[in-house]
């Protein structure tokens, strides 16, 4: 079968690979049928990601139709359409009982990282049973391959953590498909500002279509002195920090207003300054989190209902022949204007 | 009348101050018949606060009896033996209806800081009606000193914003009368384990006596790879922090599990890194607070029940003329062995 293979930093080509078998009566073998690129793959092929060996098959979002199923598996049959969860979870271990299935001791995020991906014809997923999800009939997808990783990151880890309520206000830091979905997200809870926080205008423009009741280019504005502003110099109750820079979260440590949260969402690099001089006495929380996918059902359930529109975070189409160019299309987000690009397998 | 009088950077007097009286009809003035020193009150004499000005009598805990009320101050009567809250709070602003009485518009930490405070005869006391707790009958007032502040910080700041729970495991850094305050209300909730870190070996005695379950002399052992021997590996649910400098919030982040909480308590005048890079995908919470002493009426009936013992806190005995004795054996506390110093006014 075809599949997308990590070669070590900067190397990645579309190779030829054995087809996944069962390898415990857990698991299962899904035909992909659509999967996605995710900023945490280009983190991968910088070499960030020392868990990701050379010659792992990328990739850990996608839908499918189960191909085979272990004797364990109850509640899947072959022929179900499914979509693939980015956490791998077990269901059984303590983690998993607690609802923390990011931590699963024999999975998380597993998927194109330590074992083989989603790019690829077909993908083999461990504890089939809890990882994956069947799709309900007339549902969109192309559009549910969002909900594998992006939309239950955005908000699980921002908005559900920075307990977003009714009318309250929040900043989201990032206007990248992260940034997004904790945008679309946090529209459930009825906010009474979402201030969308970019450098790139374009992706400010798009925040603005999608729900953002003020949009701060920070490539021209100073983003403090505008949510100050905004916020009768009071500070937002939620901060979502959807880049993964230390400049980025020490500006939400100082957009947070007293008794607010700064809710981390970005996959950081390096340390930060925490500002404890000025925030020991401010009775805020931050808060960082790996997608549970706790919330993948209550989601599914917002996009059968119309309240959830994933697609609207799709910008483009590549078949998996051409998935080189969907990274480089991905990659060049700025001049592109990508934000989530779909790969078409079968 | 007598008063403790900051005179700037590392001076202070016991001087002859006039009497106060009522300002606001929302006022009471209290006749002090004890106090305490706080750390807070040594930060200022290093200078380190500057919104206390020269001439400002010093002091945010006591208890005594109410010598004035004003107009409109219900529920209070000349005569009464009160507590005195370190938090003034009207009860009425935005922040105070949702309980975080810290920061009052028009009061949270002002005695001894914005205004004349209570190491002194008497002292005025700004919505005397939301700031002081009349003491039911039968207490031993002296104990209840500890109820000011000390005891509201270490168990909202610590226990309860770190969501101590039966069964949990919590690390404790600091030994000082705050971290033996969390140590102390901990206890409530049924930990498994409460480990106790410091480096004088006086005060992790005291620890042990207190409750602790387990105590790590920073000076000689690796308190990271004590934790984790403790707690199998895993890091403690709950880890607390009562000294304010970096490398302890920064020992604390190293402490936590997955899904678990570090609570600053400390007072801090500086930055701290934080280790994003290790913390992103823990699932981790970081707070802070000022005590909102919201948790006052509670103690009282924890103490009222037998189930708190605050006068255990108490080491040392002074009069108001020997004040200057009591901040020289408070501060000097490695050699004195004092946890809190009583000061008896009347």
């Amino acid at each position: 079968m075809k599949a997308i293979v990590y070669h070590g930093p900067g190397n990645k080509s579309l190779d030829d690979r054995p087809m996944p078998e069962l390898k415990a009566p857990t698991d299962a073998v899904v035909k992909v049928t659509r999967t996605t690129i995710c900023g945490t793959d280009l983190h991968i092929l910088k070499g960030d990601v020392p868990t990701c060996e050379p010659g792992r098959i990328l990739g850990h979002e996608g839908v499918g139709i189960v191909d085979s199923v272990g004797s364990a598996v109850q509640g899947l049959t072959v022929g179900d359409h499914v979509l693939i969860s980015c956490i791998s979870s077990c269901g059984q271990c303590d983690y998993c009982r607690r609802g923390m299935y990011s931590h699963c001791a024999t999975g998380g995020w597993i998927l194109g990282n330590r074992i083989d991906g989603t790019q690829a014809e077909y993908v083999r997923i461990p504890h089939a049973q809890t990882s994956l999800y069947r799709i309900p009939p007339g549902l969109d997808e192309e559009a549910l391959v969002m909900l594998s990783d992006i939309l239950p990151t955005g908000f699980e880890c921002g908005v559900l953590n920075g307990k977003v309520q009714p009318g309250s206000t929040v900043a989201i830091v990032g206007a990248g498909p992260i940034g997004l979905a904790s945008l679309l997200t946090a529209q459930f809870y009825s906010p009474s500002q979402i201030v969308m926080i970019d450098r790139d205008p374009n992706r400010l423009e798009v925040a603005r279509q999608f729900g953002a009741t003020a949009c701060v280019d920070a490539g021209g504005q100073d983003p403090e002195a505008e949510v100050m502003r905004l916020t009768d110099g009071v500070g937002v109750d939620c901060a979502i920090e959807a880049v993964g820079v230390p400049a980025t979260f020490e500006l939400c440590t100082s957009l947070v207003a007293p008794g607010g949260i700064v809710a981390n969402v970005g996959v950081h690099g390096v340390k930060a300054d925490l500002h404890l001089e000025k925030l020991w006495d401010r009775n805020v929380a931050i808060t960082t989190r790996l997608v549970d996918t706790v919330s993948t059902p209550m989601l599914l359930k917002t996009v059968r209902a119309g309240r959830l529109h994933p697609e609207q975070l799709i910008t483009h189409r590549f078949s998996l022949s051409n998935a080189l160019d969907a990274y480089d299309t991905f990659s060049r987000a700025a001049d592109t204007h990508a934000l989530k690009v779909v790969i078409e397998v079968s």
